[in-house]
């Protein structure tokens, strides 16, 4: 039963496909011959959405091998999740699509935004979910883990549903603001995320949250 | 010749592209500005298709690991059938696309389904055969395998493709509704697939069908 | 130096993706509402392309594969060599798609098979390229490698480069045919590729030729 | 926090994905039965395009990789700044496809050159900052690397960036020759890169520049 290996290896093909299909939103302007530099100007919300999605999934992918690197045991639930969890994340190319499309348009950038804030929205449930499922018993972690620890981190991880579910709101005050918003907290995880309690380390800290 | 391992990368890498190239069927809708939510609403079969294929392939590549897992050698016939039974996995995103652009055209969305299902039923077909071929002479497995017991699930196997046959004609009465059996049965054998049998366990399992 | 598990890694990484690549060839009709499975009958010259060369693709990797696992060393004119290689295989969604688009129009589907037979032809030239590099000096095979054997084996090899010729030519006669052949050549190389010669077996086999 | 190993594989996969997306950059002429072989003709910007971006991905992964395999301690600057690299690596197939799609459009062409050229500035800058990141203190390498020595190659390295600038310039000089340019800097890098200095060998080499 002791798959984990298998389990992060086809993760980790997800998330690099996914990352790497990002590019296919950008396209090429049409019949742009004598005004190339404008229009590949005008196209600035596709590389907006492309370095914000990419910065996204590249932390999502650091959070998941986080935690996965502390799991030596796979059940049914936890591959169900997972397996989920995934199917947000090879998503997300088409949310950035939207974005891409539509970020110039006033009230079809806020419901481009509003969809995107969903789909991390969506990320962080599933990604809470399976958290709970791994402190329950702490069972399926590797000996090292702190699972009093791990569980008490719960509540932290609660904060990051809070999060974005702000930024789906934030959507209709102002599209590219919170385009910018989601490359920030992006970027903020990728320097501040908290690693899986280990018994050497007794700590308050949560467990690769985004 | 015991290159096992190399051909499970392999195919797991085709199942992680396969999997993740599924979003490429859900569009960004044109020139939709005035009506983004409507013209995102309306496009529910793509959603449908992506979260019911992306099921299928999931567990598709989970029973392919649990029979690989359990594979130390690797001959000529297993590499051709593992290759054919890769051309359907790869090729899924195809019906999944057909479904997704003709699931709302009444007579279209029965053929869409028909078709669908054929491709499952293909599936089940090929891994049949391969099931068939490991467990002739056994010589294939590794030493833990019970072979006898193996062999006595070819007939529980034969089940699985009795059912997907039944889906087929089943998309001539409804095409949601078919669609949504997918899903479910995607479900259950996410939670419900039986293990190799292995000599502990001296059980009247079947092997990793789907 | 003894890299040749990374460059085997990448390599297969690019042969399971372009594999997977092709089903972006078969395309979805556009308002076949009211006669899908007719127009799902008229892209047959899709699923043909992407049969054959889904074929195609498994069984260089497989040679590729038979060939890199006797390799213990890299030096960087087989890293050369491999990467134009990977440049014909990656390449091949392409003519596929030609093929498919072309095939029932006359005079266009000859032009499409000569081009698909010409990256048959570059993909044998290269491998052959690869092979004379490698049993020239033989230093960078593993020590379990005959080398005088595998030398042997060039003209066997150079045989391989008259058949696809043969092809570019045969597609000036019958299209369809042509494709055909292709998909049996594969199929025949599929279990009929001979091993690396080893020591042990001091053979006259040719070094998994295409 | 040794986890260089799977860094480099999610690393290696996304070079992998990126080089193999570019053929979807070729496209399939529309409309060409009468003329297919012309019209396969005039493609040739696609054709030039496709191979020496495939064997600039390809030189940088090599590059990467020579990297890496010194690499022992991964920390968050590290992460961060391969995921900026790979972000650039990952966006080739545009740059790709904009200079397939105006080569043959005079000024346009050299647009799209000058665009083709940033990209590789893009790239050789942060390929620059992680170099300095890794011999500002040299403890992330492992213990083999001399980092007096590597440190010292940081001249060689800026050398690097100066290059690439002037290819942009060269762009609306002739567009053509600057790809072929590009072309020929990818061959001579694939055969002229320099190895991380080791304490074996106290030497004045670059570390795997591009």
């Amino acid at each position: 039963m002791n798959e984990s290996g298998r389990v992060e290896a086809f993760s980790d093909g997800v998330f690099a496909i996914a990352i790497t299909l990002l590019v296919l939103e950008i396209k090429v302007p049409h019949d742009a011959a004598t005004h190339l530099w404008s229009a590949l100007g005008a196209m600035w919300p596709s590389y907006a959405a492309y370095v914000v999605t990419f910065l996204i999934i590249g932390v999502m992918w650091v959070n998941h091998h986080t935690v996965f690197q502390r799991i030596a045991r796979v059940d049914r639930a936890l591959l169900f999740l997972n397996l989920v969890l995934l199917m947000g994340v090879a998503a997300l190319p088409w949310p950035a699509a939207v974005v891409a499309a539509y970020l110039r348009d006033g009230k079809a950038a806020q419901v481009a935004l509003a969809v995107y804030g969903l789909f991390m929205v969506f990320h962080a449930l599933v990604f809470q979910a399976m958290w709970w499922h791994l402190t329950r018993t702490g069972h399926l972690f590797d000996e090292r883990v702190d699972v009093e620890a791990a569980r008490a981190t719960r509540a932290r991880f609660a904060l990051g549903t809070v999060v974005y579910p702000v930024t789906v709101g934030l959507a209709f005050l102002s599209a590219p603001l919170t385009l910018a918003v989601h490359g920030l907290l992006a970027v903020y995880y990728a320097f501040n995320q908290v690693p899986v309690p280990t018994k050497a380390e007794p700590a308050p800290a949560g467990g690769g949250k985004l």
